[in-house]
């Protein structure tokens, strides 16, 4: 097959490098930095547009759009956030070309040199506190829960396609609440939505937990992620939720008036996901055959390939028995597509498939229509078997159902099987080079975060939520003193 | 009422530019020329974008996503393209900032000057026909039918909300053609899913048509348009389609082998409609009361409004009530709201609604409750009865069709009075003057339309497809010159 992929177990970066390309889901732009992504990819993004935005909605947020462009300086506004954001920002200096005078093609007009820089959003903070401002006045009209599908740039020097671009997609919710422990609340809600989204729809499970001090979002006193485990059991941080506390509304000087009349800041949250959660989804599941996708979020869950053969009059009833079975299973709500080009053999099409991650394949040839049977193929184990048509509609509902949960299965266990609670120095540096997450007691400091890092790639990726397995005492990993707890770290991506 | 909005007849332009702001659906940005879209505008367009989608999907289109930055030299290839946008661009110059060596925020970091300059997206069909390069070898791969929603920068020197704004969203269709028949037959196909679009859900007459040489889009063979009247009698263009021959596949080099084996350039289409949609909806339906929405589009098609007393077992009884009829009404799939602030009186309740455009409103109070009956006050006609609870739920699912064609009914009429043929150029100046469409013969040179703008600001809105109407012999209204048909002629947005 022309779209071989390199093996995961040969170069796991060439192999994911390889697979985004050939299963059509993006490519590198002319742009540097930035990616196109096309139509099977954007499919999936779709597929998570519409499910988490189902949840912002359900948990009582609206959508709303604010500018691209942010007057660079509100950047400088919230001290942090500017040190956080400035060294990766997209500069628009002029607002017109004109002929060139010199030659050829079109220069910048100097001219048309704007006032003020204005920068394309990295984020959004400052110019939605900026607006905010204008909509509080009183504790009346709080909580805001606004959230923003948009686009946003970031300057990378290194860019891999989904995980790290220079322009990519993402929500962005901003939230303005009367009192700080509404806000923290929001943040924690939010964290947990994307835990569940991550569980229910990707199958991916996931670390949820508080990022150090030093790994906070630019502005924030709180920064809640899920982490998730690539299959080098490497981290990848999944979404984050940032309780800002009253530092936006203090640098856009954004007040209310409050029950008792007196005036005081309002409290904000902030939270995000992007297209990076393609590269997760890519990852997490995918395998020498190309991607994984679970059924929840398949563009195509049900691809139904012919075997034909000379025999036309044959040929047609095949066509026939598979659109029957196409109207049958989209009746039971799944997605279904026919390959019915003429011009591949049955072999070309499934490994495209296979490489494409549908959840079943189903194949009818002349042989299965004398016996009242199909071919079912579900790619998350890669088995066939041959099943009566009769009744299918409802076979293939529960199969898609044990994929999903099989796939979530399968990730689950490797990360379990792949988190360690480590205790000495020489443990973890050895443990480290075998991938996966170490569990292990943090003096607190960041001085020790850092020098861990330094000798070893490794950060924390998050200080866990869950108290079961971290709350005990012990001794720093890396300096012996006391700790209350264990933290999780990683190399990451 | 605190909100009052500009009556029509005292100054349409202004209650216009009062109803998107007191209506809550758009504002002015910090960032000239940008609005913020906020949470009720933009549940509108959620709306718009929903059912576009659909039938993009319906006509065989896919979703995809291209850079928001074109190189500066992308741009010069196609050399009308380039007189379009060059001088409305927004040029991105650095891609970092720094501290400000000589005082407080940050300032461009004149070592990071991009080699290139990138203008941010004005339209895609540059970017895109540089991607589609790689995409296509041979006829096997066209049509390729992509669809994009996204945000696009056009530097207008004077905005309105929605109307015209340096940045807007959008989507824009991008396909590519085996045959130039077929993409002229795309171009076709797409306006008119767009004319469908405005009437069955905008409720919104169109007429449909091609803009003459001096109108159509920058790089363009033809543009399709569909224009819109609003109620001063202007002309809104409200959507374009274009067929774009090979003019972007030669700029760019877009080659496919023929089924004879021979290489040929690709045939191209680009289509759009934009956020000024939102400002057509306003115009064309607003009254002096506020938004009129029509029920395809509103995001809340009842809302319910408690008559509370003092009574304290009574309100309970009125909620309880409200609660069953909202479950009953989203039962029949309507989305319905029910307004439970305790600080606002009905009054005010009511002229809120009437200003955002709510097609139905009820009204429950103790008396209804005792009767077994509701109030129904519908937004288009301001309509009031007394209707029983008893079967409601089959009762508004009519009355919201009934107001969706009511709407469409009398901007048609509306159209329709304010269509005239002129055949001299004292009645054209006279007419043009009382607003609305003038059909009429024109010589089919640029020059003459040149001197009939300067001098009345007119332009060719469209030559209508609609040959029943226009096909006829007759005598330019300016020149003089012999004409073979009657095209549109108005003052426009």
């Amino acid at each position: 097959m022309a779209k071989e992929v390199t093996k995961r177990a040969d170069n796991y970066s060439q192999w994911y490098d390889n697979l985004v390309v050939k299963a059509d889901l993006a490519e590198r732009s002319a742009v540097r930095g930035c990616m196109v992504i096309k139509p099977y990819g954007y499919a999936i993004w779709e597929k998570m547009h519409e499910v988490l935005d189902k949840m912002f909605k359900e948990t009582g947020h609206v959508n709303a759009y604010f500018p691209l462009f942010i007057p660079k300086s509100f950047l400088s506004r919230e001290a942090e956030h500017v040190e956080g954001f400035a060294k990766e920002c997209a500069v628009v200096t002029h607002h017109r070309l004109m002929a060139n005078p010199d030659g050829p093609g079109v220069v910048v007009d100097p001219s048309a040199k704007l006032e003020e820089e204005l920068v394309v959003r990295p984020t959004s903070e400052t110019i939605i506190w900026n607006t905010y401002k204008n909509w509080i006045t009183s504790w009346r009209d709080l909580p805001i829960l606004c959230n923003q599908w948009a686009n946003v740039v970031r300057w990378e020097m290194r860019t891999r396609l989904f995980l790290r671009t220079a322009e990519f997609l993402w929500q962005e919710g901003h939230t303005a609440h009367a009192t700080q422990q509404e806000a923290i609340d929001e943040a924690t809600k939010m964290v947990n939505v994307y835990a569940d989204f991550a569980r229910r729809y990707m199958a991916m499970p996931v670390v949820v937990g508080h990022k150090s001090p030093n790994e906070r979002f630019a502005g924030a006193l709180d920064t809640l992620t899920i982490e998730a485990m690539m299959q080098d059991g490497k981290a990848l941080q999944a979404g984050t939720s940032h309780f800002l506390g009253q530092n936006f509304a203090k640098a856009f000087d954004v007040q209310f008036t409050n029950r008792e009349g007196k005036q005081e800041y309002v409290w904000a949250t902030s939270w995000g996901v992007s297209t990076r959660l393609m590269g997760a989804l890519i990852m997490a599941h995918g395998d020498d055959n190309g991607l994984v996708l679970p059924p929840a979020l398949a563009p195509i869950q049900v691809v139904i390939v012919p075997i034909v053969g000379k025999d036309e009059e044959g040929n047609r009833a095949i066509f026939e028995k598979m659109g029957e079975l196409k109207k049958e299973l989209e009746a039971h709500g799944h997605s279904v597509k026919i390959d019915d080009r003429d011009t591949l053999r049955p072999g070309f099409k499934f490994a495209e498939w296979e490489l494409k991650g549908v959840p079943v394949r189903l194949a009818v040839g002349a042989r299965d229509l004398a016996n009242g049977t199909v071919e079912i193929a579900r790619r998350d184990t890669l088995e066939k078997i041959s099943a009566p048509v009769e009744g299918l509609g409802k076979r293939i509902e529960e199969l898609l159902d044990e994929i999903q949960e099989n796939i979530y299965a399968k990730a689950l266990k490797f990360r379990d099987d792949h988190i360690v609670k480590v205790d000495t120095w020489e443990e973890f540096k050895e443990k480290i080079e075998e991938g996966g997450f170490l569990l292990c007691h943090w003096d607190g400091t960041p001085e020790t975060e850092e020098r861990i890092k330094e000798e070893t790639k490794a950060t924390i990726r998050c200080i866990p939520i869950d108290s079961a397995v971290c709350e005990e005492e012990g001794t720093c990993v890396y300096s012996g003193k006391p700790s209350h707890r264990r933290v999780l770290f990683a190399r990451s991506y």
